[in-house]
């Protein structure tokens, strides 16, 4: 800072320096770990480097930045030659902004009535992008050909919000995996019916990861159309990516993603760190043991009487019931979220950041307390 | 990571890793600044520790965490024991949450015509927040209670927009500066009509340390209801933050904010750079040395024939007009933006990384060219 | 017209006129009708009468005309003295502007899966107010409180989409019918959880002279906040009417009217066609009439081998399953609609000018065509 | 009514009826008319008629009747083959439907800033159609290319609202008057800029009496792509039609008229009173009469000391100043609206059912009030 910078009103400000400044030291306990989500995680120290390797200096605001285009190269690289990335800032507005970028105004979109665009958006695919969607239930968060029949008629009846999108999430809000013919049977399915095909891919790295193939596999090369592509739970600070797959399929993106609030003026940051986590197999490896430290834990329990596993384990979450009081009681030690109270199911996630020994000591407390409920 | 990690399909992946790896080095020039706007700059590198800091193990995502607990606490010192922050992702997102927190459905806001709302969000207000604007020419870019009167009628008619809310930018997009007395004005004047007021900070810190007064004076104490406080201009990786200075002029800014796309899930990562910045003086520091690097540019090319100033520069903006052709030579050395190409007038942004250097050779550079423009 | 007129390029609209000149007759064969639906019916003499007294002279337009000014005391005899009628055009916007007067911009309504503002409004809700949907299956078209419940959750929390309010369909879009108590228990329900409560009565009418009680009895005194109370399907030309009973739960509704573009200009002309309808029971004696026709046709049927009533007939719909081909054979004497084609359902309507011979013809060719399909 | 129907709690509803039911007599003075507005007036008695032959019988509903298919054929003769007409209940509905078929999501219109899409539609355009409006200042109410280059610019940059259509209003909110060149121009400027040209033409009628020309020698011929077309201040009871002039620049009008609400169920009654319009030139008639009667009441007022005519008198307005307190003294005999009352401008406006008699008695009166402000 130069020397010459004023100093005003400095008595004023020293009232607010505390013995507790950040500068200092952490506010928070950077040992405590939890299964309640992949959000609760911080970042991967690789992409703090890669954050300060992007630091210093001027670069053109809003994406005409070298790591901008440096990470359309990688995008490439996964996703094929005729791909496209908006770094955006979070989920809710991949998602929205994918699926606008593909619809009308008159336009609706299927989805599993667990889609997180469903339930989890407040309604922002609904009053910001301006669509209708049509949920369908489903037992394992995963949409078929035939649920998805359930929703995708009536299309030139002006009076029905016309079905023209699909939306898949992959790895699902379950836990579940879709299979590559999965994908390409609903793809088939989506394009036969004039609709488009998005992928809520929060997790799309867990899914690379478990069904062990490269992410043009599953999305490009299976008819995939556009990918809401996560970062913010495989270990980044911040920062989503819409990834257009079949340029046909969409339009108005800079647009839209600009008027959705969704548009970084620092956009190097999000794409520095997307380059990181891209270029050399952080995304893999840090999904791969997300998901080795789930199936660790479901193996610890599935030996528990009380315990019962609820969805396959998939990806990098378990679900399961357990006994009245169980779950409030395990919390006492370890931080997870019950899913549906009603019928005593909780959730289970594990991070880039679970150690094994998170895992095996969780596991001790679930047994001790589930013991407490079901021992004699 | 742990040994136990699986390592999928690695061939695949190493097609990807180069030499110019991220991890290894930056990817672009860290040396290079220019004068094009305060967002080319990077992070302030305070706020990349506090970024550190806050980093390891879990905390609870979308904003039960430690850091903006601790910054409701900051937030609260500056601006008042009644004020509730909620950080967002970028300036747009801030303006439209605030706006529409204030407003019903049928809800209009009064600005003036330069508004970054009104000429550089792509219709956000208008489209995702739902409101009609009711832009006024200004020839400085600050409204004043005549100025709003142009626009302020017609309550309860129902053909009419209703104009609840006024949006004044401090400083403003001219570079310009309200005073005290004028914000208690507008304030005064808008609550007597039954509107609201909100203010644009997105350079909050560079109005502070321009008036010399700490931030309650100007917003809460001079009526203001709500502020858009500024973070990423101000040497922020990114982030917002959404200040309520008035609890019964706002509603359902939780549910707005999410609604909106504009609730982080890590939000630690946010509240830690504002806590960072706002503890100990870091915000008003970096603004002031924007402040006076645009005093010095301003200085600098006082002297040169053919530099027109257009605006007063009362905070980290220099407005002037260029001989035809001057411009786009100048450029050859330092970016910078034209602001009304057609009458030649330009924009010099300072930062809190501009350096006296930086300006001393601009300024330089400035008058080699426009030399060759009016000299004989 | 007076004589001074000028007779501009005369030659240019004689092409026009044709022997086939509405002023001299009708262009369609008003004989005709079917059991499609209830807006196929034209107009209620009355209502003719009606439109032409209110016609000559200037009355003020957007509804401060005499006919708005009478039509509010009416209403407020039927719903109670607080009651306030809004006038619009049609249901989908009674519907909207109902709804949206309700919620704050975060708040969701749960409602039936088969409700019209679900399935007919091609996503107006949601597209144009702004909310979200909960849809919740159902057996008959009736939501019931441990119904609403499975939707009923999650408030405070900013991921889900408020449920602020509840919508019921009177009579419902199956032509079954909620009774007093049974609304009551709703109402008590929603308000307990500080829902408010909406009734679609596109066909309240049709409700009220099946439960054989006062409107106020199963609305207002029931409970319910606000109705969009039904007018073309019951012999207007258009028109439709948003009656605020709970002047405490709804605001803002000239605004949202005008902007949601449902103000008529020359008002006098909706209010007027339900000043005939409801000044004298006209209202009452054309929806008992369409009633009473259903269960003609109901009855007349329940003999026929192969139709299987689907629905109770409360109303005036019949919804019943027919042998494969037989609705299309039926449809070349009569028109109406496939309910649920895969099922082989049908749904057919009586109107206020349906006939006692136009029933006993149609279920005639019913049993010609069914006994085609099921005779030996 | 079948002699069957029930006759259901009778003495409850025989509370209801008086003696002064509107079968009986009109609840107005039909004899009272003023200068209001042209929405002030009633329906022309043909139209009236017509909606007699319209009745009756059955009719497929939402627009598959033998009355829209009949205006479908006279709206191709008046504007050519290829124009497509879509009937709505007002004029509101019809421009936001029309600009938003035209518009991408991202999409602005520029307008004159007197528009009655940006001052009478309460943000109807902005809230439901999503566009942003640039509106522009001008003198007479009409648009031409220099003005429209004021906001005409900014295509490809995201952060701007795109400027992708141009909306005129002829005749104009200031009785103004577009030539067929000046529409023109305008038309090639846009269509050169990639603009689309929208009309809002709810006094359409009254430009072509004035022009003396056809409709579509200042519509389709002069290069517009679609139109408002009115009807309700023309003598109809209800109803507009958005008319696309070229297919290739509009989309989805059904699916936008449903989730616009603009789809009226018994269609047939908006299309027989078009037709009854347009099939004999009662359209033509009706105009030229109110033309002449403003241009009657503009010679009247001519020679009279203070009143000073403010705009051109071109279709059937007259604007003029009065001096102070001589508009609400001349408001005691005939209601007509202040345009601005800050300058003691008025607007006057003129009807198909204006009689010269009411004229005269008019212009009598403000001879006398305005004698008595500025006489001796």
């Amino acid at each position: 800072m130069s020397a010459s910078a004023p100093t005003p009103h400095s008595e004023k400000d020293i009232a607010i320096v505390t013995d507790s400044s950040l500068l200092a030291a952490p506010l928070h306990d950077a040992a405590a770990r939890g299964f309640a989500s992949d959000n609760y995680s911080g970042v991967h120290p690789e992409i703090l480097t890669a954050l300060a390797h992007a630091n210093g200096g001027h670069q053109v605001s809003y994406g005409e930045d070298d790591y901008t285009a440096r990470l359309q190269e990688i995008i490439q690289t996964h996703f094929g030659a005729q791909a496209v990335a908006y770094p955006v800032f979070n989920g809710t507005g991949a998602n929205v902004l994918s699926l606008q970028s593909m619809l009308p105004r008159w336009g609706a979109v299927i989805c599993a009535a667990t889609a997180h665009i469903n339930v989890d958006e407040n309604g922002a695919p609904e009053r910001v992008g301006g669509m209708k969607l049509l949920p369908v239930p489903t037992e394992d968060g995963k949409l078929t050909p035939e649920l998805i029949d359930r929703e995708a008629w009536g299309w030139g009846d002006e009076h029905r919000a016309q079905p023209l999108a699909v939306s898949l999430t992959q790895s699902t809000e379950l836990g579940t995996l879709y299979s590559i013919e999965e994908i390409r049977a609903i793809a088939d399915h989506a394009h036969g019916h004039g609709m488009k095909l998005h992928m809520d891919g929060a997790r799309l790295a867990n899914a690379a990861a478990a069904l062990d193939v490269p992410l043009r596999e599953f999305t490009t090369d299976a008819g995939v159309d556009i990918v809401s592509l996560g970062g913010t739970k495989n270990g980044l600070l911040f920062g989503e990516c819409v990834v257009v797959l079949n340029p046909e399929a969409a339009a108005g993106l800079p647009y839209l993603r600009k008027m959705n609030m969704q548009l970084a003026s620092k956009m190097r940051f999000i794409s520095a760190q997307f380059v990181a986590l891209l270029e050399d197999g952080l995304w893999l490896r840090s999904a791969a043991h997300a998901n080795a430290m789930a199936a660790r834990l479901r193996a610890a329990v599935a030996g528990i009487d009380g315990v019962r596993p609820t969805q396959e384990t998939q990806a990098n979450a378990v679900f399961a019931t357990l006994p009245a009081g169980a779950a409030d009681r395990i919390r006492k030690k370890f931080r997870f979220y019950d899913w549906d109270a009603a019928r005593g199911e909780v959730r289970w996630m594990c991070s880039f950041d679970t150690s094994e020994a998170d895992v095996d000591a969780f596991a001790e407390a679930i047994r001790a307390e589930v013991g407490d409920s079901t021992g004699a």
